[in-house]
């Protein structure tokens, strides 16, 4: 019940744009991206908008609705465009309440919306299609689908979807990193059904233990709960389990409750480690006095039907074989097989995801967007642009660039460039920062000159600490919003660029380069400090 | 929500021993049954035995966790007895409420209670086993069992489980009169699984509907929804299917609106054909007004992936092939196998369920107990015990029997042979009951002698009339409260046998016979008529 209502108070804090009021932010993480307050609030000139129903609407695609292609539909009101939704799922779902889905913690209908509920009461004519895209044919303006494989229907044919514009927000697939028997023997827990048949599972196991034909060992084995992975998913949904076991089950099992323990693989040295070390050490302190036995430096290398094998680090390569009754997999997201396979397509190889520019268009591609999981922004460098900087900047073509001059154009780089931004407040730029400020209406100040190297100096290690945003539900639901935002105000912007200077061109960009705000709730304090954690990496 | 909280009154209701004062005691329907108040209600006695750790327990194998077992095992509160539950079913479920669950209108957790929980918190000794029986073994007083099919386990071994008293409530499987295809491609209503299959199943079908490929044809048909079977669940499932289409999926598949179509099949000139003719005439003009498509004398013979084949009485036997996209198949039950194959070892054969006696003692076995849907009682015939009757009665050996010795043993034959109580009641039996109860004290009037052909002719009436119980959950629950009074009293009547006169014996039974009490709670009067009647009939 606390969980629901958590759910609700945190969603609607998503969807209703919290004001500051509602909100905590948080200026730096470990975990990297930008923090500053994006461009996403300034719905204004949206509604400015006249009908255009006498034109061709423009037709956009939007591939997938979970918290990026969601939050996209739901932030898009202007009715020129015509859109359809391409999924095989029909619903959008609160991912990040998943793990408490498995033990029944929050029922699975209170964390899922349906997708046509969702759109149907827009301005917009938004249509949706229950299939799943198999090809993206960008030299055509195509998506080919074909009916959603889970339902019973069969004979029906692919058909192909045109597209002016086209929103990929596909999201990821849980990675294996390839591991033997994975994929047979292990769950996931990306989807509701994941959640549902880990709880099935669980339950399943007490029951098979409780039968009277089997050896202690067995029963033991039955119940031994193995988690690889150590991130906020599986530490959360191992600390869930351990609540239920022992608040729920050993009641209705008694006989059971010597024969249960829950396992934590982790392959790094510490658990939960994209966060500060004193919450990892909290969290592992917590397990080990829960009884979760947190194996850290453990790989797993195979799984069969009643085994997980590991290799532990410092123990010579010694490959371990440990019994299991049932394994939840999470261990980070990979690459999803279209997505790799467009990647293909258009040149895009050896990543993890498709590479977009700051305004996430997938780089090479006309029309295309790409956003959420399935999506990293390639963060343009300033070194690479840094001779066209100082030439825009050195607006009297001096060849020197005075302190005023860089004054003027500093707005523009920021936002252009947000590693500068971040960079700025960090110690190391702490004198240019200063000085830039300190200077402000002292003529003398003012007129400090730095020629290209010195310039060049102030900006070298602005590049060296970029990090990809994190592939969490928060990322992926601020992309949504500020696209839908874009496209909200796509033909205004085109008449009043709103976005910063285009250093290596002429004019403006037409929008501000989406920012990631690291939100943290009010409503998740009252959880523990690694439940808290865990939601906040993922909403 | 309405729903929920219906539920819950109803079984508060169900548990608690409702009083007179919350109940609507209904004297006779069409679809059979004595009506009486029966001694389920006078558990006096029940905790006047002491525990009897120190001797060797009693072990009851209870095999089924329906209405029947569960409520076997809510009641029973004799400590003197070990017992051990099995059942591929670890938990109990308020079936009446499952064409609810289809639309989603009752949330299927809202409906099932875990076993576990249920016995867990009493003074009894209950262990239960997730395994199903396959095999009944009467001589040695084994049952079978083999783990649950459906758990992902595998490789174990079967098992055997002792008892000293067996009671079997497996309860019936669906009756699918041998038609081909129906197992193949029909949804049935029994389990919450199916419940939440139909439903998961409508929304595909929109779904599939919504498809850019189809032809309208195709479309029709996907959208075409075929119940066979006009009883109380078929009828209840059709009118939910038809709210939740027009009250929300409309709404969310705007465009499907003119292809859905709800047709209802039924093989006898009218629905819910057990009840009155008001009550099958209001439903038919809802359904007609609904647009429900209701096809009388309508039987089907074949069903295929994509069309199902009826034969229309009155046309000739010529066979319709009816296009349809889901069919929810709703004709009664059969006979689950295992009890099929018992039947045949014990010579109980051609039968539909296994035959007890009025105390619920399987024909011919010692120890074992029937009840709910599994189980018919084959009452007693008056007539064939009539010269037994006719000598106890005649206490004065006069080879007559005066008024005054008949109204002696009147209230024995009304409690051994429930339907002469219920033929006392009817026109045919007036004369004679008035004659019983106007001679009371008149000392001429009870000197009058009948012969025992005169007695014959009195009695000769009574069995015509008789009827099995219907095969629904208030019987079941009855029964199974029924059953656990026994055998919480069992040796105290052993003592002091509490039942009627034994007319071929000496002495009285130990206990009354089961009477079923026909009850209509309060609670669901706010429903519909047909509701409200298929709720009746299930609970």
């Amino acid at each position: 019940m606390n969980g629901l209502s958590l759910f609700k108070r945190a969603s609607r804090a998503f969807d209703d744009y919290p004001t500051l009021a509602k909100l905590i932010v948080v200026c730096t993480v470990s975990g990297g991206g930008y923090v500053a307050y994006a461009d996403a609030n300034s719905t204004s000139g949206a509604h400015a908008i006249a009908p255009v129903s006498e034109i061709r609407k423009k037709k956009v695609v939007v591939v997938g609705t979970g918290w990026a292609g969601t939050s996209f539909l739901k932030k898009l009101n202007n009715p020129s465009y015509d859109v359809q939704v391409i999924s095989p799922r029909n619903y959008f779902a609160f991912t990040p309440l998943l793990p408490s889905v498995t033990c029944g913690t929050v029922e699975a209908r209170s964390i899922v919306e349906p997708i046509r509920s969702i759109v149907r009461k827009k301005g917009v004519n938004v249509s949706y299609c229950e299939a799943e895209c198999f090809k993206i044919d960008a030299d055509n303006k195509k998506v080919y689908c074909r009916p959603n494989p889970d339902s019973s229907m069969n004979g029906e044919e692919e058909f192909a979807v045109d597209y002016d514009y086209l929103v990929i927000a596909m999201g990821a697939r849980p990675n294996t990193f390839n591991t033997p028997g994975v994929v047979e023997h292990c769950n996931f827990l990306k989807e509701v059904e994941d959640a549902q048949r880990i709880r099935r599972s669980v339950i399943d196991s007490f029951e098979k233990a409780s039968l009277p034909t089997l050896s202690d060992e067995e029963r033991k084995r039955i119940l031994h709960f193995v988690v690889v992975g150590g991130g906020p998913t599986g530490v959360e949904f191992a600390a869930e389990l351990h609540d239920f076991v022992n608040d729920d089950l050993v009641k209705l099992y008694p006989a059971a409750k010597d024969f249960v323990q829950i396992t934590l693989l982790e392959a790094a040295d510490h658990i939960l480690n994209m966060f500060d070390k004193r919450i990892t050490d909290f969290a592992e302190k917590k397990f080990h006095r829960d009884g979760i036995d947190v194996r850290l430096g453990s790989m797993v290398v195979k799984v069969s039907d009643k085994e997980i094998s590991t290799k532990v680090r410092g123990n010579g390569g010694e490959i371990t074989a440990i019994p299991y009754g049932m394994v939840v997999w999470s261990t980070g997201i990979g690459t999803h097989p279209v997505i790799r396979n467009f990647m293909q397509q258009i040149g895009q190889t050896n990543r993890r995801a498709l590479a977009t520019d700051e305004w996430l268009r997938v780089e090479g591609c006309n029309s295309i967007y790409a956003l959420g999981d399935c999506a990293t922004i390639n963060q343009r460098k300033v070194m690479e642009d840094i001779a066209a900087i100082f030439k825009k900047a050195d607006k009297d073509n001096s060849g020197t660039l005075t302190v005023k001059e860089f004054q003027e154009v500093i707005d523009d780089i920021c936002e252009r460039y947000p590693q500068v931004e971040l960079h700025l407040k960090s110690k190391k730029m702490r004198d240019i920062a200063d000085l830039l400020k300190m200077a402000k209406g002292d003529v003398a100040k003012e007129a400090i000159e730095l020629d290209i190297e010195e310039f060049k100096k102030a900006l070298s290690e602005v590049d060296s600490q970029m990090k990809n945003l994190p592939a969490t539900a928060q990322v992926a639901a601020q992309q949504g919003t500020y696209l839908a935002n874009c496209f909200n105000r796509m033909e205004e912007a085109e008449k009043n660029p709103e976005g910063p200077i285009r250093f290596r061109e002429e004019g403006r960009h037409r929008f501000r380069p989406f920012r990631y705000i690291l939100i943290l709730y009010k409503a998740i304090l009252p959880l523990s400090v690694y439940r808290c954690l865990a939601f906040l990496h993922h909403a």
